[in-house]
Protein backbone atom coordinates (compact mmCIF):
# COMPACT_ATOMS: atom_id res chain seq x y z
CA UNK A 1 0.00 0.00 0.00
CA UNK A 2 1.67 3.14 -0.85
CA UNK A 3 0.94 6.42 1.41
CA UNK A 4 0.18 9.30 0.44
CA UNK A 5 2.88 11.55 -0.79
CA UNK A 6 1.70 15.51 -0.13
CA UNK A 7 3.79 17.32 -3.45
CA UNK A 8 1.94 21.12 -2.67
CA UNK A 9 0.23 22.84 -0.37
CA UNK A 10 -1.66 25.95 -0.60
CA UNK A 11 -4.12 28.11 1.00
CA UNK A 12 -7.08 30.70 0.62
CA UNK A 13 -9.92 31.80 1.89
CA UNK A 14 -10.45 28.94 4.22
CA UNK A 15 -9.79 25.89 2.27
CA UNK A 16 -6.37 24.37 2.53
CA UNK A 17 -5.40 22.74 -0.83
CA UNK A 18 -2.97 20.04 -0.91
CA UNK A 19 -1.39 17.66 -4.04
CA UNK A 20 -0.59 14.68 -3.25
CA UNK A 21 0.91 11.29 -4.84
CA UNK A 22 -0.43 8.13 -4.42
CA UNK A 23 2.15 5.79 -6.15
CA UNK A 24 2.07 6.65 -9.98
CA UNK A 25 -1.57 8.52 -9.35
CA UNK A 26 -2.10 12.30 -8.39
CA UNK A 27 -4.87 13.70 -6.74
CA UNK A 28 -5.56 16.52 -4.62
CA UNK A 29 -7.15 16.94 -0.96
CA UNK A 30 -9.26 20.13 -0.07
CA UNK A 31 -9.53 20.80 3.70
CA UNK A 32 -11.27 23.51 5.46
CA UNK A 33 -8.99 25.36 7.44
CA UNK A 34 -10.25 25.00 10.62
CA UNK A 35 -12.15 22.39 11.98
CA UNK A 36 -10.57 19.14 9.24
CA UNK A 37 -10.04 17.38 12.84
CA UNK A 38 -12.35 13.98 12.25
CA UNK A 39 -14.44 16.18 9.59
CA UNK A 40 -16.20 13.62 6.61
CA UNK A 41 -14.49 12.39 3.82
CA UNK A 42 -16.04 13.03 0.37
CA UNK A 43 -14.55 11.51 -2.67
CA UNK A 44 -15.13 13.02 -5.51
CA UNK A 45 -15.02 11.75 -9.38
CA UNK A 46 -14.01 13.91 -12.28
CA UNK A 47 -16.51 13.92 -15.46
CA UNK A 48 -14.59 12.17 -18.75
CA UNK A 49 -11.97 14.34 -20.91
CA UNK A 50 -11.37 16.31 -17.64
CA UNK A 51 -9.00 15.76 -14.66
CA UNK A 52 -9.17 16.43 -10.81
CA UNK A 53 -8.36 20.26 -10.72
CA UNK A 54 -11.15 21.10 -13.75
CA UNK A 55 -13.24 23.91 -12.88
CA UNK A 56 -16.20 21.90 -12.02
CA UNK A 57 -14.32 20.49 -9.30
CA UNK A 58 -12.72 22.85 -7.85
CA UNK A 59 -15.41 25.12 -7.45
CA UNK A 60 -17.15 21.91 -6.08
CA UNK A 61 -14.91 21.24 -3.87
CA UNK A 62 -14.87 24.09 -2.26
CA UNK A 63 -18.47 24.60 -1.76
CA UNK A 64 -18.14 21.18 -0.62
CA UNK A 65 -15.30 22.80 2.33
CA UNK A 66 -17.00 25.86 3.32
CA UNK A 67 -20.26 24.88 3.41
CA UNK A 68 -20.47 21.86 4.53
CA UNK A 69 -17.19 21.24 6.16
CA UNK A 70 -15.87 18.50 4.54
CA UNK A 71 -12.75 16.82 2.83
CA UNK A 72 -12.42 16.41 -0.56
CA UNK A 73 -10.21 14.20 -2.88
CA UNK A 74 -10.26 13.90 -6.14
CA UNK A 75 -7.26 11.51 -8.38
CA UNK A 76 -7.33 11.82 -12.19
CA UNK A 77 -8.29 9.10 -13.94
CA UNK A 78 -6.41 6.50 -15.84
CA UNK A 79 -5.44 8.85 -19.15
CA UNK A 80 -6.72 11.95 -17.60
CA UNK A 81 -5.33 15.16 -16.56
CA UNK A 82 -1.72 14.46 -15.29
CA UNK A 83 -1.29 10.67 -16.22
CA UNK A 84 0.24 9.30 -19.46
CA UNK A 85 -2.10 7.94 -22.14
CA UNK A 86 -1.38 4.80 -23.05
CA UNK A 87 -2.31 3.57 -26.90
CA UNK A 88 -5.95 2.14 -25.83
CA UNK A 89 -6.64 5.56 -24.61
CA UNK A 90 -5.41 7.43 -27.96
CA UNK A 91 -7.14 4.55 -29.61
CA UNK A 92 -10.25 5.57 -27.72
CA UNK A 93 -10.38 9.09 -27.57
CA UNK A 94 -9.47 8.88 -31.50
CA UNK A 95 -12.86 6.80 -31.28
CA UNK A 96 -14.37 9.71 -29.46
CA UNK A 97 -13.31 12.65 -31.53
CA UNK A 98 -14.73 11.14 -34.95
CA UNK A 99 -17.72 10.11 -33.76
CA UNK A 100 -18.12 14.10 -32.95
CA UNK A 101 -16.80 15.09 -36.06
CA UNK A 102 -18.94 12.77 -37.96
CA UNK A 103 -22.11 14.14 -35.68
CA UNK A 104 -22.53 10.95 -34.54
CA UNK A 105 -23.76 10.37 -31.05
CA UNK A 106 -21.09 9.50 -28.54
CA UNK A 107 -22.91 7.51 -26.34
CA UNK A 108 -21.56 3.90 -27.22
CA UNK A 109 -17.92 5.06 -27.17
CA UNK A 110 -18.18 7.01 -24.68
CA UNK A 111 -20.02 4.21 -22.31
CA UNK A 112 -17.11 1.30 -23.25
CA UNK A 113 -14.26 3.75 -22.73
CA UNK A 114 -15.85 4.69 -19.24
CA UNK A 115 -16.08 0.63 -18.57
CA UNK A 116 -12.28 0.70 -19.50
CA UNK A 117 -11.31 3.05 -17.20
CA UNK A 118 -13.64 2.10 -14.62
CA UNK A 119 -12.08 -1.47 -14.24
CA UNK A 120 -8.63 0.18 -13.37
CA UNK A 121 -9.94 2.72 -11.85
CA UNK A 122 -12.33 1.35 -9.03
CA UNK A 123 -9.14 -0.48 -7.11
CA UNK A 124 -7.22 2.88 -7.39
CA UNK A 125 -9.94 4.65 -5.53
CA UNK A 126 -10.03 1.80 -2.95
CA UNK A 127 -6.24 2.12 -2.25
CA UNK A 128 -6.94 5.81 -2.15
CA UNK A 129 -9.08 5.49 0.23
CA UNK A 130 -6.92 3.32 2.70
CA UNK A 131 -3.74 6.24 2.18
CA UNK A 132 -6.05 8.87 3.00
CA UNK A 133 -7.69 7.15 5.80
CA UNK A 134 -4.19 6.88 7.39
CA UNK A 135 -4.23 10.85 7.81
CA UNK A 136 -4.74 11.89 10.82
CA UNK A 137 -7.00 14.77 10.05
CA UNK A 138 -9.45 11.82 8.18
CA UNK A 139 -8.97 8.78 10.59
CA UNK A 140 -9.97 4.86 9.54
CA UNK A 141 -13.32 5.16 10.61
CA UNK A 142 -15.02 8.86 9.86
CA UNK A 143 -18.06 9.02 7.24
CA UNK A 144 -17.00 8.65 3.56
CA UNK A 145 -19.14 9.69 0.76
CA UNK A 146 -18.77 9.91 -2.89
CA UNK A 147 -19.84 12.59 -5.45
CA UNK A 148 -19.43 11.75 -9.51
CA UNK A 149 -21.53 12.70 -12.20
CA UNK A 150 -20.73 11.49 -15.56
CA UNK A 151 -17.01 9.38 -15.65
CA UNK A 152 -17.58 10.06 -12.19
CA UNK A 153 -20.83 7.61 -12.01
CA UNK A 154 -19.12 5.23 -14.32
CA UNK A 155 -16.84 4.43 -11.95
CA UNK A 156 -18.35 5.59 -9.01
CA UNK A 157 -21.28 2.71 -9.35
CA UNK A 158 -18.97 -0.07 -9.10
CA UNK A 159 -16.75 1.59 -6.45
CA UNK A 160 -19.40 2.13 -4.47
CA UNK A 161 -20.87 -1.55 -4.82
CA UNK A 162 -17.72 -2.36 -3.76
CA UNK A 163 -16.71 -0.38 -0.78
CA UNK A 164 -18.57 -0.55 2.05
CA UNK A 165 -16.54 2.95 3.54
CA UNK A 166 -18.90 4.58 1.16
CA UNK A 167 -22.20 5.33 2.60
CA UNK A 168 -24.12 7.51 0.36
CA UNK A 169 -22.97 8.68 -2.98
CA UNK A 170 -24.31 11.42 -5.79
CA UNK A 171 -24.46 10.18 -9.29
CA UNK A 172 -25.76 11.17 -12.61
CA UNK A 173 -25.59 11.33 -16.01
CA UNK A 174 -25.01 8.25 -17.23
CA UNK A 175 -26.77 5.33 -19.12
CA UNK A 176 -27.91 2.26 -17.17
CA UNK A 177 -26.31 -0.54 -19.96
CA UNK A 178 -22.98 -1.21 -17.73
CA UNK A 179 -24.20 -0.16 -14.63
CA UNK A 180 -27.65 -0.81 -14.02
CA UNK A 181 -26.85 -4.56 -12.48
CA UNK A 182 -24.12 -3.46 -10.60
CA UNK A 183 -26.63 -0.71 -9.45
CA UNK A 184 -29.23 -3.24 -8.09
CA UNK A 185 -26.34 -4.06 -5.42
CA UNK A 186 -26.56 -0.25 -3.73
CA UNK A 187 -28.07 0.49 -0.77
CA UNK A 188 -26.88 3.63 0.81
CA UNK A 189 -28.29 6.60 0.00
CA UNK A 190 -28.45 8.01 -3.31
CA UNK A 191 -28.99 10.99 -4.85
CA UNK A 192 -29.31 10.86 -8.77
CA UNK A 193 -28.96 13.83 -11.55
CA UNK A 194 -30.24 14.28 -14.66
CA UNK A 195 -30.27 16.37 -17.39
CA UNK A 196 -34.01 16.26 -18.85
CA UNK A 197 -32.86 17.24 -22.30
CA UNK A 198 -30.11 15.46 -22.53
CA UNK A 199 -28.82 15.37 -26.18
CA UNK A 200 -26.34 12.25 -24.96
CA UNK A 201 -28.13 10.31 -22.41
CA UNK A 202 -31.33 9.96 -23.49
CA UNK A 203 -34.10 10.46 -20.93
CA UNK A 204 -35.04 7.17 -20.52
CA UNK A 205 -31.81 5.81 -19.76
CA UNK A 206 -31.75 8.32 -16.93
CA UNK A 207 -34.86 7.12 -15.30
CA UNK A 208 -33.83 3.13 -15.78
CA UNK A 209 -30.33 3.74 -14.13
CA UNK A 210 -32.05 5.98 -11.17
CA UNK A 211 -34.76 2.93 -11.00
CA UNK A 212 -31.74 0.49 -10.96
CA UNK A 213 -30.49 1.41 -7.43
CA UNK A 214 -31.55 -0.78 -4.36
CA UNK A 215 -31.44 1.87 -1.82
CA UNK A 216 -34.29 2.29 0.50
CA UNK A 217 -33.77 6.39 0.16
CA UNK A 218 -32.77 7.61 -2.95
CA UNK A 219 -33.49 10.99 -4.95
CA UNK A 220 -33.95 11.94 -8.31
CA UNK A 221 -33.19 15.83 -9.47
CA UNK A 222 -33.98 16.21 -12.68
CA UNK A 223 -33.32 19.85 -14.30
CA UNK A 224 -34.67 21.18 -17.42
CA UNK A 225 -31.34 21.55 -19.52
CA UNK A 226 -28.90 19.91 -21.92
CA UNK A 227 -26.26 17.35 -20.82
CA UNK A 228 -24.05 20.58 -19.67
CA UNK A 229 -26.10 22.54 -18.36
CA UNK A 230 -26.73 21.27 -15.01
CA UNK A 231 -27.92 23.70 -12.75
CA UNK A 232 -25.14 25.12 -9.85
CA UNK A 233 -27.88 24.77 -7.09
CA UNK A 234 -27.34 20.99 -7.40
CA UNK A 235 -23.80 21.38 -5.46
CA UNK A 236 -25.85 22.91 -2.83
CA UNK A 237 -28.45 20.10 -2.53
CA UNK A 238 -25.31 17.71 -2.69
CA UNK A 239 -23.64 19.74 0.35
CA UNK A 240 -26.74 19.09 2.27
CA UNK A 241 -27.43 15.33 1.01
CA UNK A 242 -23.99 14.68 2.46
CA UNK A 243 -24.26 16.97 5.95
CA UNK A 244 -27.51 14.04 6.27
CA UNK A 245 -26.25 11.26 5.71
CA UNK A 246 -22.32 12.17 6.86
CA UNK A 247 -23.54 13.63 10.44
CA UNK A 248 -22.10 16.98 9.72
CA UNK A 249 -23.72 19.78 10.93
CA UNK A 250 -24.12 22.68 8.31
CA UNK A 251 -21.61 26.10 8.68
CA UNK B 1 -62.99 43.19 -2.87
CA UNK B 2 -62.91 42.11 1.36
CA UNK B 3 -60.43 43.51 3.56
CA UNK B 4 -58.73 40.71 5.90
CA UNK B 5 -60.21 40.53 9.01
CA UNK B 6 -58.02 38.59 11.89
CA UNK B 7 -59.87 36.66 14.69
CA UNK B 8 -56.93 35.63 16.77
CA UNK B 9 -53.41 36.41 17.11
CA UNK B 10 -50.51 33.86 18.74
CA UNK B 11 -46.83 33.92 19.10
CA UNK B 12 -44.43 31.29 19.31
CA UNK B 13 -40.24 30.12 18.95
CA UNK B 14 -40.20 33.54 16.37
CA UNK B 15 -43.48 32.39 14.55
CA UNK B 16 -47.13 35.08 14.60
CA UNK B 17 -49.71 32.68 13.54
CA UNK B 18 -52.56 35.32 12.92
CA UNK B 19 -56.12 33.56 11.95
CA UNK B 20 -58.00 35.55 9.20
CA UNK B 21 -61.38 35.69 7.53
CA UNK B 22 -61.61 36.98 4.60
CA UNK B 23 -65.73 37.41 3.84
CA UNK B 24 -66.60 33.71 4.63
CA UNK B 25 -63.38 32.11 3.81
CA UNK B 26 -61.13 31.40 6.82
CA UNK B 27 -57.24 31.51 6.41
CA UNK B 28 -53.97 31.83 8.79
CA UNK B 29 -51.05 33.87 8.07
CA UNK B 30 -47.68 33.00 9.60
CA UNK B 31 -45.20 36.01 9.97
CA UNK B 32 -41.60 35.99 11.42
CA UNK B 33 -41.96 37.61 14.76
CA UNK B 34 -38.62 39.85 13.35
CA UNK B 35 -38.36 41.12 10.06
CA UNK B 36 -41.63 40.67 8.58
CA UNK B 37 -41.64 44.17 7.20
CA UNK B 38 -41.89 43.38 3.47
CA UNK B 39 -40.91 39.96 3.31
CA UNK B 40 -42.05 37.84 0.22
CA UNK B 41 -44.97 35.54 0.63
CA UNK B 42 -45.94 32.18 -0.27
CA UNK B 43 -49.35 30.80 -0.80
CA UNK B 44 -49.34 27.24 0.24
CA UNK B 45 -52.18 25.32 -0.77
CA UNK B 46 -53.61 22.31 1.58
CA UNK B 47 -53.78 18.39 0.26
CA UNK B 48 -57.58 16.78 -0.23
CA UNK B 49 -59.06 16.37 3.23
CA UNK B 50 -56.67 18.52 5.01
CA UNK B 51 -57.48 21.92 5.89
CA UNK B 52 -54.99 25.27 6.62
CA UNK B 53 -53.92 23.78 10.20
CA UNK B 54 -53.13 20.26 9.27
CA UNK B 55 -49.67 18.99 10.85
CA UNK B 56 -48.42 19.30 7.30
CA UNK B 57 -48.97 22.63 6.76
CA UNK B 58 -48.18 24.10 10.28
CA UNK B 59 -44.93 22.14 9.87
CA UNK B 60 -44.37 23.61 6.72
CA UNK B 61 -45.27 27.10 7.58
CA UNK B 62 -42.97 27.47 10.32
CA UNK B 63 -39.65 26.03 8.27
CA UNK B 64 -40.19 28.66 5.50
CA UNK B 65 -41.18 31.47 8.15
CA UNK B 66 -38.03 30.67 10.02
CA UNK B 67 -35.40 29.55 7.53
CA UNK B 68 -36.16 31.42 5.04
CA UNK B 69 -38.06 34.61 5.91
CA UNK B 70 -41.44 34.11 4.53
CA UNK B 71 -44.69 34.91 5.20
CA UNK B 72 -47.10 31.93 4.59
CA UNK B 73 -50.32 32.19 4.03
CA UNK B 74 -52.89 29.25 3.78
CA UNK B 75 -57.28 29.29 3.26
CA UNK B 76 -58.94 26.74 3.41
CA UNK B 77 -60.10 24.99 0.40
CA UNK B 78 -63.81 24.79 -0.36
CA UNK B 79 -65.75 22.03 1.77
CA UNK B 80 -62.54 21.76 3.89
CA UNK B 81 -61.34 22.70 7.36
CA UNK B 82 -64.09 25.60 8.99
CA UNK B 83 -65.86 25.38 5.80
CA UNK B 84 -69.20 24.01 4.82
CA UNK B 85 -69.95 20.95 2.61
CA UNK B 86 -72.65 21.41 0.38
CA UNK B 87 -74.46 18.62 -1.52
CA UNK B 88 -71.36 18.21 -4.26
CA UNK B 89 -69.14 17.80 -1.35
CA UNK B 90 -70.86 15.26 0.57
CA UNK B 91 -71.53 13.58 -2.94
CA UNK B 92 -68.00 13.27 -3.72
CA UNK B 93 -66.50 12.53 -0.51
CA UNK B 94 -69.17 9.19 -0.27
CA UNK B 95 -67.82 8.54 -4.11
CA UNK B 96 -64.19 8.65 -2.50
CA UNK B 97 -64.98 6.17 0.48
CA UNK B 98 -66.64 3.95 -1.91
CA UNK B 99 -63.70 3.43 -4.03
CA UNK B 100 -61.64 3.04 -0.80
CA UNK B 101 -63.80 0.54 0.33
CA UNK B 102 -64.06 -1.44 -2.33
CA UNK B 103 -59.87 -0.82 -2.75
CA UNK B 104 -61.14 0.42 -6.19
CA UNK B 105 -58.25 3.35 -6.89
CA UNK B 106 -59.27 6.77 -6.12
CA UNK B 107 -58.04 8.40 -8.91
CA UNK B 108 -60.88 9.08 -10.66
CA UNK B 109 -62.86 10.60 -8.22
CA UNK B 110 -59.86 12.41 -6.41
CA UNK B 111 -59.35 14.13 -10.05
CA UNK B 112 -62.99 15.32 -10.63
CA UNK B 113 -63.68 16.35 -7.03
CA UNK B 114 -60.12 18.56 -7.44
CA UNK B 115 -60.89 20.02 -10.88
CA UNK B 116 -64.66 20.69 -9.03
CA UNK B 117 -62.99 22.54 -6.37
CA UNK B 118 -60.06 24.28 -8.77
CA UNK B 119 -62.70 26.30 -10.24
CA UNK B 120 -64.31 27.78 -7.25
CA UNK B 121 -60.91 27.89 -5.23
CA UNK B 122 -58.78 29.93 -8.47
CA UNK B 123 -60.94 32.99 -7.90
CA UNK B 124 -60.56 32.65 -3.67
CA UNK B 125 -57.30 32.52 -3.69
CA UNK B 126 -56.70 35.40 -6.16
CA UNK B 127 -58.60 37.67 -3.49
CA UNK B 128 -57.04 36.45 -0.72
CA UNK B 129 -53.55 37.73 -2.78
CA UNK B 130 -55.19 41.23 -3.50
CA UNK B 131 -56.15 41.65 -0.08
CA UNK B 132 -53.02 39.96 1.73
CA UNK B 133 -51.07 42.61 -0.57
CA UNK B 134 -53.01 45.11 1.34
CA UNK B 135 -51.13 44.67 4.39
CA UNK B 136 -48.23 46.96 5.04
CA UNK B 137 -45.84 44.20 6.08
CA UNK B 138 -46.67 42.83 2.63
CA UNK B 139 -46.88 45.37 -0.05
CA UNK B 140 -48.63 45.12 -3.43
CA UNK B 141 -45.00 44.80 -5.42
CA UNK B 142 -43.68 42.19 -3.29
CA UNK B 143 -42.26 38.97 -4.10
CA UNK B 144 -45.08 35.71 -4.25
CA UNK B 145 -44.83 31.78 -4.34
CA UNK B 146 -46.80 29.40 -3.92
CA UNK B 147 -46.34 25.83 -2.70
CA UNK B 148 -48.69 23.22 -2.93
CA UNK B 149 -49.05 18.96 -3.59
CA UNK B 150 -51.70 16.79 -4.01
CA UNK B 151 -54.95 19.04 -4.42
CA UNK B 152 -52.74 21.57 -3.68
CA UNK B 153 -51.40 21.56 -7.45
CA UNK B 154 -55.06 20.78 -8.77
CA UNK B 155 -55.69 24.10 -7.46
CA UNK B 156 -52.23 25.55 -7.57
CA UNK B 157 -51.90 24.93 -11.36
CA UNK B 158 -54.50 27.27 -12.64
CA UNK B 159 -53.74 29.81 -10.04
CA UNK B 160 -50.35 30.51 -10.57
CA UNK B 161 -51.73 30.24 -14.78
CA UNK B 162 -53.70 32.65 -14.22
CA UNK B 163 -51.99 35.10 -11.67
CA UNK B 164 -48.81 37.00 -12.62
CA UNK B 165 -47.80 37.72 -9.34
CA UNK B 166 -47.00 34.32 -8.50
CA UNK B 167 -43.72 33.87 -9.57
CA UNK B 168 -42.57 30.66 -8.35
CA UNK B 169 -44.33 27.31 -7.61
CA UNK B 170 -43.56 24.38 -6.04
CA UNK B 171 -46.05 21.65 -7.64
CA UNK B 172 -46.58 17.83 -7.11
CA UNK B 173 -48.12 14.54 -6.85
CA UNK B 174 -50.96 14.67 -9.10
CA UNK B 175 -51.81 13.31 -12.47
CA UNK B 176 -51.62 15.18 -15.82
CA UNK B 177 -55.14 14.26 -17.46
CA UNK B 178 -56.75 18.02 -16.90
CA UNK B 179 -53.71 19.86 -15.59
CA UNK B 180 -50.94 19.03 -18.21
CA UNK B 181 -52.75 21.66 -20.64
CA UNK B 182 -52.60 24.79 -18.24
CA UNK B 183 -49.11 23.85 -17.66
CA UNK B 184 -47.82 24.52 -20.59
CA UNK B 185 -48.99 28.04 -19.94
CA UNK B 186 -46.52 28.43 -17.24
CA UNK B 187 -43.09 29.57 -17.36
CA UNK B 188 -41.93 30.65 -13.99
CA UNK B 189 -39.37 28.51 -12.03
CA UNK B 190 -40.86 25.32 -10.95
CA UNK B 191 -39.20 22.63 -8.36
CA UNK B 192 -42.08 19.35 -8.85
CA UNK B 193 -42.14 16.37 -6.41
CA UNK B 194 -42.60 13.20 -7.56
CA UNK B 195 -42.93 9.86 -5.45
CA UNK B 196 -41.60 7.24 -7.70
CA UNK B 197 -43.63 4.44 -5.97
CA UNK B 198 -46.58 6.27 -5.55
CA UNK B 199 -49.80 3.89 -5.52
CA UNK B 200 -52.05 6.62 -6.56
CA UNK B 201 -50.19 8.64 -9.05
CA UNK B 202 -48.46 6.30 -11.54
CA UNK B 203 -45.03 7.52 -12.05
CA UNK B 204 -45.00 8.02 -15.83
CA UNK B 205 -48.47 10.52 -14.81
CA UNK B 206 -45.99 12.68 -12.55
CA UNK B 207 -43.55 12.31 -15.15
CA UNK B 208 -45.65 13.79 -17.87
CA UNK B 209 -47.27 16.54 -15.62
CA UNK B 210 -43.33 17.52 -15.00
CA UNK B 211 -42.61 17.65 -18.94
CA UNK B 212 -45.98 19.53 -19.80
CA UNK B 213 -44.54 22.95 -17.54
CA UNK B 214 -43.41 24.76 -19.91
CA UNK B 215 -40.57 27.32 -17.47
CA UNK B 216 -37.11 27.15 -18.66
CA UNK B 217 -35.78 26.39 -15.17
CA UNK B 218 -38.12 23.44 -13.73
CA UNK B 219 -36.46 20.50 -11.19
CA UNK B 220 -37.73 17.09 -10.68
CA UNK B 221 -37.40 15.94 -7.11
CA UNK B 222 -38.25 12.20 -7.18
CA UNK B 223 -38.18 10.21 -4.02
CA UNK B 224 -38.39 6.49 -3.05
CA UNK B 225 -41.33 5.93 -1.50
CA UNK B 226 -45.09 5.74 -1.78
CA UNK B 227 -47.68 8.83 -1.80
CA UNK B 228 -48.11 10.03 1.47
CA UNK B 229 -43.82 9.14 2.20
CA UNK B 230 -42.80 12.29 0.70
CA UNK B 231 -39.68 13.69 3.28
CA UNK B 232 -39.04 15.81 4.99
CA UNK B 233 -36.04 17.22 3.38
CA UNK B 234 -38.11 18.46 0.22
CA UNK B 235 -39.86 20.95 2.43
CA UNK B 236 -35.84 22.31 2.97
CA UNK B 237 -35.40 21.95 -0.84
CA UNK B 238 -38.58 24.18 -1.46
CA UNK B 239 -37.65 27.02 1.36
CA UNK B 240 -34.43 27.15 -0.63
CA UNK B 241 -35.89 27.07 -4.33
CA UNK B 242 -38.50 30.22 -3.20
CA UNK B 243 -34.89 32.06 -1.47
CA UNK B 244 -33.56 31.70 -5.05
CA UNK B 245 -36.25 33.09 -6.87
CA UNK B 246 -38.10 35.29 -4.61
CA UNK B 247 -34.68 37.02 -3.37
CA UNK B 248 -34.57 36.52 0.38
CA UNK B 249 -31.23 35.47 1.89
CA UNK B 250 -30.98 32.60 3.96
CA UNK B 251 -31.16 32.63 8.06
Amino acid sequence: MHSLRFTAESSSNGVVERDFLMGEVPGVLWSPAAGADRAPLVLMGHGGGNHKKHPAMTGRARRFVTDGGFHVAVIDAPGHGDRPRTARDEQELAALSEAKAAGRPEGPDARRYSMYLAELAVPEWRAALDSLQELAEIGADGPVGYFGVNLGTAIGVPLVAAEPRITAAVFGLHWPDALAETAKRITVPIEFDLQWDDEDVPREAGLALFDAFASQEKTLHANAGKHHEMPRFETDSAVRFFARHLGRALT
